[in-house]
């Protein structure tokens, strides 16, 4: 180690000298999830979306509490050595989290990035594990299609037309431990944290709450383009680069937004509200979103590959629309975040 | 510096090795907080409570815009050299820090701790810096009466009436440049950041929403107990022991909760909820409340008593009641959380 060394890199970014392991990731997300193209790498489906609780708000909240029982129960860790709990969620307030993880006890620093919220959690919780502040944390974030939609746009029985450009809330949890040591297992392939990038508030005035992809596929741009700049790499430097819920439409626009300033990125490009459903026969139009859409498919498939080594290097860009009901209804346009990690798959 | 020294201290604790220090502050308020006791010591007293905007929430995001420019000004600092904002507010998904702090460009951690969210941004911040992740950032949070009442409890045009143990929500915001580097003027005495507590969330079961001070008194007493215990030191080791905005009541209550543990912190305890109206001629009934109640009285009052040295060591403890609107009405008690920053004045 050389401690005369930055960690600062260029503008926005940071190279961590002694790169913090991923040693654990739990998953849990809805029925639908479960039936998509990604159902067999989650670690739990479950049938019922109230999650046994009398309200959507209490369900999302399950839905955390049960994937921190996850990937707690997989790394064989007890609450007592996780030292800081990293999350959030989107309803107001971030009440899916207070209530999903009071009964651990765990100190919590609750966050907030709209739907990049799960790049913000492992970002701050890497920062904590190399900074030597910590010598495990656990980074969480859900989301609950029925909370979501209650929240952001109308209630389900009203059963209003969705335009095409829509995305539909994943109903999901994602949950990793991020620890200064490598896993205790024998496993020759370990999952370290080289790096992140973290993201500005973009707005480029987009007003439409229903084209959420377009909203945040140019903050996706900015944040992969400044980590191309400050870290001096191609898009082939990585396997996969893979936005959060950009969807359909908004993948198209940040392939578009990185091949003006020269950059080739589409075999990278990939998107986790693309994966998760297959939009035909699913009905999903643009693809999945949530916090908890990027979190599910980050703790189970993305992990899968690098564990495989079918990917060895992976940049992962949770995307946010940073709105309201109440800044929507005020007229003001949606800006975006995205927070970028480098994971990578070493031996 | 000695690297073997853990900066981890006891079960919820920091300890800088390297103490980052705070460097400038900036505060703004409104008509009636300038009015108040503190009234002298605000940099900035506005006396429209819509700023020039057209809404509630644009007029918050104005105080943050503005609290921002004040403290860059004071620090002589450029955008560029802030690697890290790192903010919050009370407004649902956090509206008003995503616009009002938009156009300075500067990567952004959104974070939420309800009204202890000035005690986590300053977490967070001092992390960043003393981790060697920055060399400089921006803390801030805001709150404005208007803004909340719409958002949490009635809009103002109901005229309900307000029970004894209400709060006032404060309409200000407060910021803080957190520095690796000591300030550049010649000043003899700095401010710096010794240690932190992260609180967890605390669940008593409080259920009246209108009582936030005793939903909240139970979390500033776990986390002060908690600061007392990790540091092994007792409540004279401070000057002050500041929480953000538990008012007349949760303030006794907390002194309560404390001497029950045989701490007796009578001497120390001081409210910035208190302090910042005169509550009998003000008519704000327990106290102010906010998460620019905390900010803008740290940012200001307590800033100033540490400079003159007329207290040396501050615990800052801004407390947070876990409440959304959807959260209260569907019967869920009302859990509280306090994150504590030790400030001190040394030459």
């Amino acid at each position: 180690m050389n401690d005369d060394k930055s960690k600062m890199i260029g503008l926005q970014s940071i190279e961590f000298i002694k790169p913090p392991y991923i040693i654990a990731e739990g998953s849990i997300v809805g029925k639908k999830e479960g039936e998509g193209p990604l159902g067999l790498y989650f670690d739990k489906i479950e049938e019922d979306s109230f999650l046994g609780k009398g309200t959507w708000e209490e369900a999302e909240s399950e839905l955390m509490r049960q994937a921190v029982k996850i990937v707690m129960e997989k790394s064989g860790l007890k609450k007592e050595d996780v030292r800081y709990l990293i999350g959030g969620d989107l309803l107001s307030q971030l009440i899916a989290t207070s209530f999903g993880i009071e009964e651990f006890d765990i100190p919590l620093f609750g966050i907030y990035g709209a739907c990049s919220t799960m790049g913000e959690a492992i970002s701050i919780g890497a920062i904590l594990v190399e900074g030597g502040f910590a010598d495990k944390v656990l980074a969480i974030t859900s989301s609950h299609y029925a909370s979501a939609e209650k929240q952001f746009r109308f209630p389900l029985n009203y059963a209003n037309q969705r335009p095409s450009c829509a995305s539909w809330t994943v109903t999901g949890s994602g949950a990793v431990i991020i620890s200064k040591d490598k896993p205790e297992s024998n496993e020759e392939v370990k999952i370290i944290i080289r790096g992140i990038t973290t993201g500005k508030v973009v707005d480029y005035g987009i007003k439409d709450a229903m084209n959420m992809g377009a909203a945040m596929a140019p903050a996706a741009y900015e944040t992969i383009y400044q980590n191309f700049k400050d870290f001096a790499i191609e898009p082939d430097y990585y396997d996969k680069i893979i936005t959060g819920d950009l969807g359909a439409v908004g993948k198209d626009i940040l392939n578009d937004l990185l091949k003006e300033k020269g950059y080739d990125a589409s075999e990278q490009l990939m998107d986790c509200g693309v994966e998760i459903y297959n939009a035909e026969q699913q009905d999903t139009h643009a693809g999945g979103s949530g916090c908890g859409c990027s979190a599910a498919t980050f703790s189970s498939y993305i992990i899968k590959q690098l564990k495989d080594q079918s990917w060895k290097r992976v940049l992962f860009v949770p995307t946010g629309a940073l709105l309201s009901p109440v800044s929507f209804n005020i007229g003001n346009a949606v800006p975006g975040i995205a927070h970028a990690v480098m994971v990578e798959s070493v031996e």
